[in-house]
């Protein structure tokens, strides 16, 4: 049976572990609505098995189970044997290790200042068992990077996973193609393997991939393929249990995050983090700069180099997937922020400007670039290049301040590709439409494709409570114009902590924009969706309407509120016209008469000029 | 003391009714937190006295109150006498009668078939108490419309107030024109009485300003303005009281409602739309074939010209203040939509092309629409042309169906043109990002730059539950193109029947997506909201933040949820990074160096090259 924790009431995790194994899973298990887990084989490698979600339908639809894509992990499949004090099976280990390219070795000590401890011998929260298991790195300070596989011609599982992913729907596509305006983004009918391999090498798209992280399922980042989303999340303040911070990320993924990025700060966050890694399916991103603020007091001008390239080996040798870095703050743009309606509102942005402040120097992100690089090329974490001086307001939008530093990150792409890193670039932030198409065109020219990671952009400020939509608005856009992936904004944004609502809100109004925006790029499959829900729509199956909605809890409950009788499940009508005025079960009869000859009739009128009813006599007016 | 009726709790009108007149508002009244009610009085017309809502700053702000545009009407002026039972003071009687075109006259009788009764004597619902009043129509069928008047070099009292409520922060936005891309739309940097003239002559903007509803503070909706919304209200199945369905509208508009459509079916519609109307000082649209459709007992194909007429008379003289009406439904156009996914989706349209498939014949709404013409320029309706073709579903959209009926609707706006009749067209419905563009182009073009008023439009169909945010995206977006009134849609929107806090969360969602327009589309005051408030969450005024937010409820509460403590609202941070992380405290000691002499350090970095901390030695990749 399953045992939701943390869980605020409505929204718990429902569904039962059938795994027989024994043990109660503290997370939010259970497949999702009428879904059930499905596997799709590799062709080129054997041991690739990709998820996908299939929904059923009812019989009435007379349509094949519906597949979507599926970011949930084994938390979603009964079959799965959910232990979290075990973690995830790691599916890529055979993978990495067969590349011959990687070591194992004993690691840096985890110390108690990493869990932000000075006098303390361990954290509060117990530590993940890790039994013998060591980190990796390569070998010989070679770069085992996909990027560098893909430069040198070779197909990974993980790429041929990724293309088996991504393809979902797109043969049953190829017989209607869906237009669309993708402004240069190349989406090819079939993502091939070798497509996958061909973008990784070129540098268009990014696959998260740490060696330390095996339990990942392969995703890619890039313009080229489905718009993903991330979610973020962050340790309490007062954390009941570690299966309460788990379950932060299962719960994401559960609603469709595609990667989770960790911004805990204060204690434990060291123990937190293993915990997290070890049971997540999806890619993990920190700052490691928050951490690394931890283990100086909170000091931004204590920071040192050495202090900051240890949090970085601790967290690679953890396997996080991808760090946010904020390189491009440069000394020389800090007083461009100066005359701003708001300042510098990225927390690592601020830091990094108050430490050049204070030692009128140079970041050290910046001047430890290629050192970073280096690191970073030996375990394939791949880089997101942070925007530290990104608008934190419609005034700020597009200023000197925000564009000097994309040029940065430009240079700095280039820097990291030189040694075979995957990166992506971070973009804003508060960005009034009519500014936002020119965010995407500056990131295209200026950071040479490298994928596009934005946080919104938030469309206006007027409206905190509600800046899930504000950014969703801007999000739908910039991802149509070519932004790879989202950064999701809680309706909490600007007041307080999400709660698991919040959270939930958020990753289904990011996965709405994302979708809204393959349906714009014309993605071949995308619009199947929207076509499978509406025909369950007209057809008044209305469990089908649930199952095929982003969240089918809430259509339902939504549904139930107004008619909540079984019987109004299988009615031919709804509680907003009422049977009298049901504007779709007229359509049926009207197309019941269209089959019986009206094509036929509307032609006649046609030919007789369509005017014959046109009464009306009075001239068009002079304007 | 205030007592709010139909509360279901969290969101319930608040303040005191200070009117002192010993009677209790039974409907939600009181100032929103921190606004007082201010009047302008007008230059020409002496009696003009445009509301608007005054938002008190803290000391420490040192800005002068804050104004915003208000929709509420006299519900939140303490000072207002507010008595449902009397309804509110005719602000215009005197300048529509001061014309001297129009005439009181007997008026139709009230039937019991108007409540939607066979075999009663009356409602269920009391009637409105009307005393002497009578209706008035025009003298002699010349036409007395906003149109009319306009088109003689007539600038009405009315335009005048539109000119003062429309050029709120004009004046102080000179100085810093704020850009945007207006689409061709002329917005000017100061309205004046006479650009209020000059475009309703040319039907580019209209004021649905009917004669029997002098209530109404008169508004402008045409896309050379500030983008307004427009919220539905339906009656109850089991209407509790009057006082109830008054709310409605009086919830709607205290959270920003520009018009109200009253989408009442049943019985009672007649007695409730009485109380609504007296009651509303916004616009109230109606789509009459509804009620006619009730007084043919449901039945599409008993529905008669004679029905239809009767009931527009009806809703002419009780003050409606624009007609919804499907006359772009042609016969010819129904065949079109036999092989769409689903189907015809309008109500109005739905029930129109029943009507010409049972009759084989053209609708009469079409060949009758010259003698509509003639009934609504008598009491100045407007139109709004219904679009009963819309598309329901993604695959629908901008289909041969939708563009014939829209090209039919600027055939029919010239001729209510030329009965010097008022006209604004209703769009989509649901349409993908990429096709929506498309849509404003070819109705800009087919309908002559009449006012655009659409439905979302939805821009995906996979979020049931969530499509107040699937339509805000594309609602945003046709806004900036140049549409200039968006219905609002509520989470509930394909699934039951909005409740209290479904309709506070529509009108929200499209205030904010109607301000994201006005931003975009550079409307000269437009970002001095967003610069107010985030001036406030620069400078920690938490107080602040909240009152300039458009629900400032809801942002307080979330504030409150982390950080419930009173310290917190004067705290210089907040709960999402707490002290040690708070980058605009950060900002702030950067913006303090920056005073001390920053600027000049910068400028010595540039003049040496600003490369001199750049240590990053790998050369460029050859991508």
């Amino acid at each position: 049976m399953l045992k939701s924790e943390n869980s605020n009431g409505s929204n718990a995790g429902n569904g039962a572990n059938g795994g027989g194994n024994g043990h109660a899973p503290e997370v939010s298990t259970g497949p999702l609505p009428g879904s059930k887990k499905i596997y799709i084989p590799g062709k080129l490698h054997a041991d690739v098995q990709v998820p996908h979600r299939e929904i059923e339908l009812e019989p009435s639809a007379m349509e094949p189970p519906f597949r979507v894509y599926d970011t949930s992990g084994p938390y979603t499949d009964p079959a799965a044997d959910i232990d979290i004090q075990k973690g995830l099976a790691p599916i890529r280990a055979e993978w990495i290790r067969a590349r011959g390219d990687v070591e194992e070795y004993d690691g840096r000590e985890v110390k108690p200042e990493d869990d932000g401890y000075r006098n303390k011998e361990s954290a509060e929260l117990p530590a993940f068992d890790l039994g013998n298991r060591k980190p990796l790195r390569a070998k010989g300070g070679v770069a085992v990077t996909q990027m560098a596989y893909a430069r040198r011609g070779i197909i990974t599982p993980e790429m041929e996973y990724i293309a088996i992913r991504e393809n979902m729907g797109r043969e049953q596509a190829l017989e209607a193609p869906s237009g669309g305006e993708s402004y240069g983004a190349e989406i090819p009918a079939i993502v091939t393997p070798e497509f996958v391999r061909d973008v990784i090498a070129r540098g268009r798209a990014i696959f998260p991939s740490k060696i330390n992280h095996p339990e990942t399922e392969p995703m890619i980042i890039g313009r080229n393929f489905l718009v993903k989303i991330n979610a973020n999340s962050g340790n309490s303040a007062v954390s009941s249990s570690i299966a309460e911070e788990v379950d932060k990320m299962v719960w994401s993924i559960r609603w469709g995050a595609d990667t989770v990025m960790d911004l805990s700060t204060g204690t434990d966050i060291h123990t937190t983090r293993e915990w997290i890694i070890r049971n997540s399916p999806v890619p993990i991103g920190t700052v490691p700069i928050y951490q690394a603020l931890e283990k100086v007091d909170g000091v931004a001008e204590d920071l040192t180099w050495e202090v900051y390239r240890d949090t970085l080996i601790e967290q690679c040798e953890q396997g996080v997937d991808y760090f946010t870095i904020h390189a491009g703050v440069r000394l020389p743009f800090i007083p461009m922020t100066a005359e701003r309606v708001t300042g510098i509102v990225s927390r690592g942005g601020s830091i990094m400007a108050k430490w050049c402040l204070a030692h009128h120097e140079e970041s050290f992100l910046y001047t430890r670039f290629a050192e970073i690089c280096e690191i970073m090329k030996a375990y394939d974490v791949s880089f997101s290049l942070g925007d530290g001086l990104r608008p934190g307001s419609i005034a700020d939008a597009n200023d000197e301040a925000q564009f000097a530093e994309l040029r940065t990150l430009g240079e700095l792409t280039k820097v990291a590709w030189e040694h075979d890193v995957q990166v992506m670039i971070e973009g804003p932030g508060h960005v009034p439409m009519h500014k936002i198409k020119v965010n995407m065109d500056e990131q295209l020219k200026h950071c040479h494709e490298a994928p596009f990671y934005t946080l919104g952009p938030l469309t206006t400020d007027i409206a905190p409570g509600y800046d899930h939509i504000t950014s969703a608005i801007g999000a739908a856009m910039i991802g149509w114009f070519g932004t790879a992936m989202l950064c999701y904004v809680t309706p909490k944004e600007h007041l307080g902590l999400p709660n698991r609502d919040d959270v939930k809100v958020g990753v289904i109004t990011y996965k709405l924009a994302a979708h809204a925006a393959d349906l714009a790029k014309g993605h071949p499959a995308a619009q199947q969706w929207d076509d499978a829900l509406s025909r369950a729509r007209f057809e008044f199956r209305w469990r089908d309407q649930f199952k095929l909605a982003l969240d089918s809890e809430t259509a339902e409950a939504y549904h139930d509120e107004t008619l909540p009788a079984e019987g109004a499940k299988v009615a031919h009508f709804c509680s907003m016209c009422g049977p009298k005025f049901c504007s779709m079960q007229i359509s049926h009869e009207i197309r019941d008469t269209a089959k019986k000859g009206m094509a036929d009739m509307s032609e006649k009128f046609r030919e007789e000029g369509g005017e014959i009813y046109h009464k009306v006599e009075t001239p068009p007016a002079a304007e």
